[in-house]
């Protein structure tokens, strides 16, 4: 099984970003902490982050025919994007929404999720482990 | 891998309800698709309906200790329920939320979904494969 | 001509309840008027009452092929229950909902009716006579 | 029995006008539809058409002592008129309201419908067969 | 002083009409009490009712130059018509809006006037004698 | 006839207060404009500001048997105060509001004016004209 | 037990004031009730009004230490005040609302209280005896 | 290329109505001008103006068979009339809405636009010229 | 005196379901603390649990006669039934509500009761404490 | 006359994605539609597909000295992009906005376009169809 | 620089007031910071506290020719009163407004603030320090 | 001090575009009167536009360690993004949000700004003055 996985806007900068509602782990450990997970359950991953909309978007087309699923955490592009919405949907792939902390908690405008409703689940509020929970998941799905 | 499968009001009518939205096959073909379904992974499975929001409650409350993991479609009560969803939150049994039309492209009202917060996926607009692709959700989860 | 005669939650207490809305009469006396009105027309009546939504769809399935139409005041339900609008959809009998007093004088919440939609008229406003007014109504349907 | 049949804007276009909406008859069918009905059952009627808000409330007003009750379909006069609201609440004449579509499977304010609280029922969805359902109700009542 | 007092739809069916909210008296009652107080006065006036919102329009129009002041009851109008809302600002004669309930203990869609915006001042929930009142406050301002 | 004039609160700064909304003409001269006006037409009239919303209150109830009539402009509170909305409906004290600029034309929440259900009139947009008038509508109706 | 018993803007109209809904009793009246009811039980009572809001919250603050509990009609200021709300919640003394009429049943900016959610309870639509319940539950919680 | 110019409610007094927003010209001049650029074009044009939602409706359905293509200015039946929608909708004549002024500047009521959905475009706040626009659109169109 | 308390759906896992929102004492806890403090002050009281809205419907028909007052805690049905609203109406009984965590800081629809307005007092955010708060009240009014 | 047709995120996938609303035609198909129709009317055109936001706004701005009219679908951003508006605006070439589909009847967030505002027509609903009508009007304004 | 410092309700009872929400300093600890980074910054102070909203306008409106510029915390009256948004704007004076908690995170009726409107910042969430980048603020501005 | 100043999309066509909305002075003016404001008072500074998102947000990141402040005029993005709320909080410099015009005079869509959560002041409706009023406010803040 090949995964990519998506980091949007900001998520570079994991550790340092309000360490109260994301944690002190930085980005790089995020990339270490979902590596050693598949490598240990023989899954291919693929990890990006981009700050730009049309990247993303532009990822998740090219995927098709590389990728068996992916896992996206969007960031500030869940509540304001129509078209990762429409480009999820546009492909195909299974995927997976993630988000490190519940946005329920937030402000108001971030309980609008766009992508969801092409996503098979969404998985939020559990910090890093919520990206191996959402491999876990794809994996069930593509047995 | 025991699961428990629960359905909501009126889905004992399967088949004679409305069938431009819900297809022709009847309540018991569901069960027996689900039961094939688990047998052929050996899954143990228990299939339940009700009419009565209570004896849900009940079931998902009883089901801690006997059964690893939960399929619901609430029907009618996935729009009115915030007791399903303390239900759900409170026992802490991974759940997938299925609905066999797409509640979007019906009333208003039936978009709103109170289960959904305390679910770790949902699966519409699939028919009886929605089942199926709830428990290959789960599978990949609890292995 | 058989008719189902459903009452909601609470009706049970009329004429003991805000007798500035619903007037002092009791349920027996309901009862009485409608088992009167349907003697002298020559139509079988059963009545009931029960404070359980699941006890209201339970008897609307189970109406199939025992009655001809259904009379029902949800009483509070009307304005909860996606269930009970789900259950006259699904038996296809024809259904006439009705209130004792109009909805649209008291509390916002009360102007909500789920059932409406499925079906034939709606009757309010008119005390124990919206019932056999709605008794008419399904008689010139019928015939 | 004397009934009334009044048709609002641009039901004088049926069959011309939108045709997956509204069928491929036209309005000289509908007239024929519902007089024979009507002769058959031994109903006297009258059928009218205007695109005016004003006449029909002027028809409205000197329907009484004309006729026993009123079969209106007031098209896009439903969505916007409270006049016509009041002239059926002021003369008093039992008023059903028809649709030939369901209001609800199209632009939102067409699921607002001022003179639905005027009336005793509102047939809707059934095509010219819902004409004859409306007098079907005001026979059952009138009787 | 010259005054035109103008009644929208269904006013003409006064004292026939929902008596517990319009009161008891005839639209030929109301013609009398503001014929009797304005020749008491010496006023001038001329009465017209009618159910197109097209003809108070014109009405509207055409008092240029030969009245002082309009006194309106635009009736079910009120609510609806943004086109009485342009008459009167384009003439530019002094209007007073009348009511002969209080709108604000109706329906909600009765709190919304168009016309008032165009109105020096708004007489409601005074019966017949708001009509007089209306007549008193324009002699105020023209004098 | 004796009129009491009520200024709420920063109209003292009128002149100074941006002067593309209420123009340069300062309190004084509007104090000046109402006298002049009233000295020439015979009328009694005293002439009150304040930053207080409960000494607006404190001089409505005190004006029963001093003052025949009220006009207020009572500026910010227009948009907040209940508590004057309740002042001049127990008093009964014929009453018109006077706003100097037409409040629709800027923020939202100037829109809103609990005082107009509990005045005679309103008049806006017109300046220190807008007081003669007010006076004019109330002379009429005095009278 | 010693209670504070606050009115709040244009109560000591009472009796003047739209007796329809605050019926023909006066303000004098309402002390005199108060006074007797709490004689009679042996508590110390201190009843003041006010139409400013400022010194309703000095009289909260000064409670501390003088009082055991406080009974507030905020009379207007209940839909308005977010500072009454504060005072209450900064000197944590038990709090009754009391509103002489039931808010529900009038326009609808009444049906907000902002001082609701740091009271103890609320007694409404009881007229004078609100007074004597609200004193009474403070009694149980004091004792 | 025939084309019939309709204009609604009012229109007929342009340049005595508010000429800070509608110009001081007159309709005679706008009859004139849209003359003039027809002949110039050698388009053969009809225009008419009425103040009845009923006439523009009737002379839209009559308009087939004898014009190409219809410009509308449907003044303020343009936020208030469903049935002029339904009307061009049913006619299937190409159409453009014009607007002499931009709503977006005005009331916010005037933001809405029914007829909006079944006219190819919509020229607002040129003025006269928006009507050689709108003809100039539909001249490429039919071309 | 003789109290009824009465809880909604899954109370009964109190101390296993959110602890940082409802504490780790369980529902025994919660039982031994109600009887311990009615036991110490001499009141007779019955406490019950259910996850079923018409059990909890049923049981307060059934105090009539039986108690003098009840204190409720509907747990999840507070928000979203009307038909426990209108059985504390119906019967007349004294009751306080009572939530042990203050639903305004959880999900938006949680800040919704129906029941608060058919009870005496609303107790919340104060855990196990609360319902003895609720019987304090009580004790005052029933004295 | 010298057309720039610009193509917004996802459009590139067409004839691959969602096909009952977007149909089977390729992106390719759209292209060759285009020129086709271009070069037989003696037009120049320069065909653009993006998935980025900002290369939309790039395109528009260097469009100024290079082409008379733009045609644009903006897919996803047609719902989000307040940027894309400015960008029209502030060039001021001629534009017409192009939908594949009926935005009207998909979700609700599809209905709002913040371009629309600032383009001379939008066409939606016919398929590639909708780019040459798009053409058309282009062409009868720029004539 | 002469800077006024205003403070506006129940803020003397900080430190005694929900001291999770506002720290454990009290109001004499407060005037006490910003006295001492006054005096060491060689800037004039003066710092006045009132539950008055009237009492604030004045403060305002004399600080003219006073004081260079105002900091204001107007705490309950940020979220009611439009008259202080008023006074800021007639008296021209460089203002900021400061809140020691944030109030995104309280209820949502904190969430609006009139006068920020007319405030060149807003410092919240920051406790005492936030007085002093306020005018750490202010002195940029000012030099 | 050294300051970054950002600029959003469509800023670069300044002076062309909607001159009576943001002048006639262009781009090149804005940034010669920036810069020459900072080095009459010795701050360093950068200036720079984009129409993307995605480079806004890499630029906040990349200004940590090399700018002591930023001033940003987010244009259109102000209203769509929440990426750029985030990368502000994220990064923890000091900015002020600046706008041309005063987006409230404008459509409804651009009042709401997300950024400004995470700016210090807004700077709105004075041209160009703006930005160096934003300047001066971060000198006071840096002192």
């Amino acid at each position: 099984m090949n995964i990519l996985v998506l980091n949007g806007p900001n998520l570079n900068l994991l550790g340092t970003r309000e360490p109260d509602i994301y944690g002190k782990q930085t980005y790089a450990d995020l990339e270490q902490t979902i590596r050693a997970y598949c490598a240990q359950h023989g899954i291919g991953v693929e990890i990006r982050q981009t700050n730009y909309e049309g990247v993303l978007i532009d990822w998740i087309q090219d995927a098709v025919g590389q990728f068996d699923c992916i896992v996206i955490n969007p960031a500030a592009y869940t509540h304001t994007s129509v078209a990762l919405l429409d480009a999820v949907k546009a492909v195909g792939i299974p995927t997976v929404e993630v988000h490190l902390s519940d946005p329920y908690t937030r402000e108001e405008f971030r309980r609008i999720s766009y992508i969801r409703d092409a996503c098979i689940a969404t998985v939020k509020g559990k910090g890093f482990a919520g990206y191996l929970e959402a491999i876990d998941l794809l994996r069930g799905l593509l047995k």
